[in-house]
């Protein structure tokens, strides 16, 4: 399916969270340990925030491992928040349109998994998308459509329920379709403050999700580990998998959970899909 | 908004009709004299019919002017029946889900113009489209939804009827979103064994639509010209502006006119646009 | 490096070949078994041959696994020789002119493998080409030059001759430039009629390649076997790897060989590299 | 050809340079009024330093005119000097290491015109490149070799006098090959500090060249101009072609020169080639 990472914290240049690490997401490109299938080859995107309120999105539909392009742009830009995902389609096109991460305003979102059945549920579910944002799916995954479902169900004013509701949703109209699991993955959103990050599949086994640890317990675990120069009591990233083998520095996060990286106290809470009230 | 080209005649070897002429429909894509803005430069696509039953299709986002693949590949086939698209965007992405001719099963389908006020009426009309071809719309064009609401409205049956009724219901649903002019452009569209070609708006003021005069008075007229060679009785170019400047080579097709080129005589008919009837 | 596949004998669809087998061409693209790595998604080509003398190559950037063009296309022409490459680059850029086949006039080129440390040697071995054909060459890998050095060594006169004296001149620059392995590959280059394969390397393990058994034998081994169905005696298939695990279709060719498959009896002789005469 | 523009000055969001005015280069892409030809439509690149001291490049081959990654690129990218490109090729591929500016360390260099009958010429201005450069050459464009010859004749330490020796190198070789007008055109290149800007042509009829007037006299002319916010004394915009049609802006570079964008005065010089001496 996909591979993604997200960082939050200190500014750094994003090249040294991407190409870094012994398993690095670019790596991962070419060779991941742990997703559906080792390649992640049908195009890439990166999506930062910088000291503008919206973010900017790079999309490509080359692979990322020899991309000059991303080396170049990733080595150049400082952010203090950012997205990036390496794709493999489970069958829609291989077009920038496609990659994510998808951004409305100022938010992004990023998915590694997949509807059940898509193209048999992606009717009922485009149609319960809001008429006004409608027009702005750009795309044809159901990843994009699972965000424009989000928006259109509170994504701005609630994102956890607005995630839980929309995965409620596409379970509802899966099993309406007889769609034996309809939803598979993790997601990360973010408005630019703060990371929301999601694990969740109606099969209960969902794809891995993993998150540093603290730099403060990094730092007394590796106090030479010129890696850590580059952050701050604050960063974190989250991974669908580690970035390298070292001990206590990445973290599972529990099946059907949900956290938030945020300034202060991080979370972690249950996820629980819910479904639509009937009318 | 494009520039487009058919062919209907003795196989022929694609280049030949593609790359010749003063004004050829490559050059077109640099420098268009009839079109809505001279460059055609964001995808183009080429489908044709061989040996097999289903047309070939290749579609790229590259400008044509300089493609060294459709080079190739137009020098390397022969056909009987080949539609070909140089693409201006109005407005939706240039990927190659964009690109013209779009298939579905024997059939092609190309068009010049637009859906007025796109992404307003865009739900309505997606909506209109039979539920069980709709998983099968992989862009985002207005021209591809048209297709999909032709074949909605019975294509393979009856190609002029259908898209009569899906302009029918563009208009409709334009009105009642208060689009001044819900429909502009030429269309060609073919099953591999006939060819239709339309011109219409609802305005009044269509793109421009040219065929090509019959084989025996263009040989009578040009006795010598070797470029005649390639052709017979049954040649036909549909073109959106003509290819050369020489006299009693290029015909106008009338505003509001539709025709179909076949084997035996061709024929050319009034277009009016049927409303679909309130349930 | 990369993986390839040459096709000889009876008119085929190409799509015939690229895709079937249990291990296809295009599934080798994805995972590869005997390749340096399991990758070879860095751009792919194909050239065939049909009733016009010269070639017609389509090159792409995009991984094959994919790619909607390569599988319109090959599914939609016959071809009784062609070629087909899937790229994992050594280091030059991914770019049309770096995809394989190469082509000059009526003759094709492709090459899995290396030229040791390429940048060190390259500009003794590029302006070891021939003046007049030097400004044809249009892209920057080792494998284009070493076409390119062929032709001037006799490639149209003596094609196995001339890829002798081109990896001996290989050899001797590298040596000069202490490079250990100067050479490292397969080849397969064709004029239109002929296909002659190549497999050395100055280290003695040189890559892999297979060809298909002879159609009469497969016959008495597989009678039923549809997939046999549109070969005849003149049919043969070389490989970087084979394309299933059925006993008795591919046969290594042994290291420090080069054969071709030509009407009548193929041949199989001993690859020995002639070094240049000091001027 | 090409068009490009260079911005020196008070760092600022690209995207404000490259979108803003009445002809914007990115409107040139699609329409220049003063190129060779109209269209500028064969890929594009831009360049620029941020708190690194080498630059950052994004190359396409697509047009610039609706290109999103170029729009989110550049606009969230602030830069105190940044080189833009849109290539119209004058016969070389239209891949990413063509697309100017070409970078080496921390230069970046652009051209706007061409080396006369390059595929005859091209050998040996390639031979004439610094052995231990020549590697470095990455596509195949006259402008990238040009820059290599500039660098092998002391660009780094002396610009002026290594362009004009290089282009010197330029004419002799087109001399003695017979080439009627060896260079033509403009180039820009930077070392991120100061930017060199040249104007010339062996014929005498060179490809216009702009230089913004001051901000102090801009200022004084049109006080109330909102876009004269982002810039500051050092600001200047050097330019293919004028970005508007506003009097007192756009200043021409006369004929056969040579100037100096840098911190305080700037400057601008005779521009002679300098011949290489017989050895």
């Amino acid at each position: 399916m996909c591979r993604w990472l997200a960082y939050y914290g200190k500014p750094i240049r994003m090249d040294k969270v991407l190409y870094q690490g012994q398993f690095s997401l670019i790596d991962q490109s070419l060779k991941s340990r742990m997703g559906a299938e080792p390649t992640n080859g049908d195009g890439f995107g990166i999506g930062w925030y910088s000291t503008e309120g919206t973010p900017g999105v790079f999309h490509s539909t080359e692979p990322a491992w020899n991309d000059r392009n991303l080396r170049e742009i990733s080595g150049h830009i400082e952010s203090h928040l950012f997205l990036a995902h390496v794709r493999a389609t489970t069958g829609t096109p291989v077009q920038e349109t496609n990659c994510h991460p998808f951004h409305y305003e100022k938010w992004l979102w990023m998915h590694n998994g997949v509807v059940g059945d898509w193209l048999t549920v992606k009717r009922d579910l485009v149609l319960a998308v809001d008429p006004t944002l409608y027009p702005l799916i750009e795309g044809t995954t159901d990843s994009e459509v699972l965000f424009f479902l989000a928006l259109t169900l509170g994504l701005e004013d609630d994102p956890p329920g607005a995630v839980q509701r929309a995965i409620g949703l596409v379970e509802e109209i899966g099993n309406r379709h007889g769609v034996k699991f309809p939803f598979q993955g993790t997601i990360a959103t973010t408005d630019g403050e703060r990371l929301w990050a999601f694990r969740y599949s109606s099969e209960g086994k969902s794809r891995t999700l993993y998150f540093s640890t603290a730099y403060s317990t990094l730092k007394a675990l590796y106090p030479d580990d010129p890696r850590l120069d580059g952050f701050d009591d604050e960063s974190r990233i989250v991974v669908s998998e580690p970035l390298g083998d070292q001990a206590g520095v990445w973290n599972p996060v529990p099946e059907a959970s949900w956290g938030v990286v945020q300034p202060g106290q991080d979370e972690m809470h249950e996820f629980r899909p819910v479904a639509p009230v009937a009318a």
